[in-house]
């Protein structure tokens, strides 16, 4: 196979017969392929439309437990869900770097269909740009996604009170720290795997079947802390967090301490914080531990009358200090 | 103001002090400040939906007549407009150089924000990402749209017959030749100003007024004669257009004299490609001329039973030759 040339971009011969040999081959349904300016999907009556976008930039483009393309599936289905929708139909955005190797590009292309395919979402519409060599850094990747919330779900920040527990679905730092294992230049020899996956049939389940869930967002850039500030920050409560309780998996702890980084500000990708009706955190925890991808999942804390708008940390040996939101998260293109 | 930083896109304080600071101050709506995951938006019963995604890439950011934040917006509500879709939601994801103005990058912004505002759209959920010098080219824009269909629209290559007239709502190559005048180590004396604009309300009410419109598309890379090829090539039939009746700007047709550069084959940014039936063709013009954007509306030809399959042109001189789909459109990153 050869190289991404500019022409393939230009929207003439060459990007209809790769959109064709390469997207649709992979990636084809019914709504694709009819090469339409927008895709007409059906209506649900009844049901208001989430919409979400989210541009992948991360590097490199094939880390362990995940590539970019795999990214760009889950994190889109996952701001879906948290949501309380069912995702349902994708768009797929390509900014290629000329010179890419074709080869690379499929592979990318499979791993989304894939992940498209676990995800039970459809790519229905899509759009390829080629810049010239250097001013782009090998694949960009949009992805935008509508999904439709099932009816009764009413999940907001303003739901949420003093008493509630703070659930996160497994261990934390892992997508950062394995991404960051594999950058150049900084190559250091870590087992962490990227937890990048799709949490939407999970956390659909949950939703069907937990009626005290107040809120979830899923803890990407910015890591735990950062999430459970935005949320802290949004209404009058504060957070209180347990180091003892908080997940953390034995190969991401060793890569923080030799770095100097902090795990609960490093990215995750396949893991959602869930704020829950203390009277229903129990059966919360059982059905996300039933799932693939919830089987850590622990109550870390719970949200307090004091300390408003702050989140806190109990460490290890009963201190309690503050946990800003940094300036800037440490790790930079990790998703 | 500063530079943007990659501090400005790693998901902690300065991202979110810059989604508030910049980007709400321009684009704010009562969706995009909830800042979830993603935007829950009202139902619109018994209408289908129509959703579509392009990335823009456009070499320099800003030109005669637009800049690529205007773009952004225009050429998606176009997508959703040709296909007979009410344009409402757009999603909007930056990757943006480290380095890059902010001036630069709110010019931008406010520039999405007026045409968002004419073109009647909300941008409702957006991403920001920044990676580091020279791993991009200042900014690219993903914006992906939603709108709804018309219940009773049914436009489709499949139902374009002989004798169906073509039409286009203007002159033609403006665009690509405005961008190109602009770009570094190319820039020549050119009055060519970019037809870049919104075409939703003009093509809307063409479907409201006028029964007879079998499809519609935006004459975007590749030119008149790409989108023509894609529709000819989709069905059986042939079309014929005679060159003595398409507009082309004098501007543009110095340009391309210069250059050695087809117009038929520049792109457009404004301009849309019907097909209507015989019976319809006067009645459309008429209500496309009485638009901003159509006043310069012309048939230039029609569907052919004859040369299936091809585009054919009458030139000045009474020969007909066949038009084919170019290899590669010749102006890389005009949109």
């Amino acid at each position: 196979m050869g190289k991404i040339t500019l022409a393939h971009g230009s929207g003439g011969r060459m990007t209809h017969d790769l959109i064709k040999d390469l997207f649709f081959k992979a990636l084809g349904n019914e709504f694709l392929e009819k090469s339409d300016d927008s895709a007409i999907l059906p209506k649900e009556d009844d049901k208001r439309i989430a919409f979400t976008t989210d541009s992948f930039v991360v590097k490199p483009l094939f880390f362990p437990g995940g590539d970019i393309g795999k990214l760009a599936i889950c994190g889109t289905v996952n701001d879906l869900a948290v949501n309380g929708a069912v995702p349902k139909y994708l768009s797929c955005g390509f900014i290629i770097e000329e010179g890419l190797d074709e080869e690379c590009l499929e592979r990318i292309v499979s791993s989304m269909a894939i992940w498209a395919k676990k995800s039970n979402v459809k790519i229905v519409c899509g759009d390829t740009k080629v810049v010239e060599k250097n001013a782009a850094d090998g694949i960009f990747i949009n992805t935008s996604g509508i999904g439709f919330m099932k009816p009764a779900v009413n999940l907001s920040i303003d739901n949420i009170a003093p008493n509630d527990k703070v659930i996160v679905t497994g261990t934390l730092g892992d997508h950062g720290i394995a991404v960051l294992g594999k950058r150049k230049g900084l190559e250091f020899d870590s087992q962490a795997v990227s937890d990048c996956a799709p949490l939407n049939h999970m956390l659909n389940s949950l939703i069907d079947n937990v009626k005290g869930i107040k809120f979830m967002r899923d803890a990407t850039r910015g890591g735990l802390v950062t999430t459970l500030n935005e949320i802290a920050e949004s209404n009058k409560y504060g957070i209180l967090i347990k180091e003892k309780d908080i997940p953390v998996s034995e190969s991401v702890k060793a890569a923080c301490e030799l770095l100097g980084l902090d795990p609960l500000y490093i990215a995750n990708e396949g893991k959602a914080i869930i704020i829950v009706d203390s009277t229903s955190s129990d059966k919360a925890l059982e059905i996300l531990r039933s799932s693939e991808y919830g089987k850590d999942s622990k109550i870390i804390g719970e949200v307090t009358k004091d300390n408003s708008g702050k989140v806190c940390l109990e460490t290890t040996l009963g201190v309690v200090r503050v946990l800003d939101m940094l300036q800037a998260e440490p790790i930079p293109r990790i998703c």
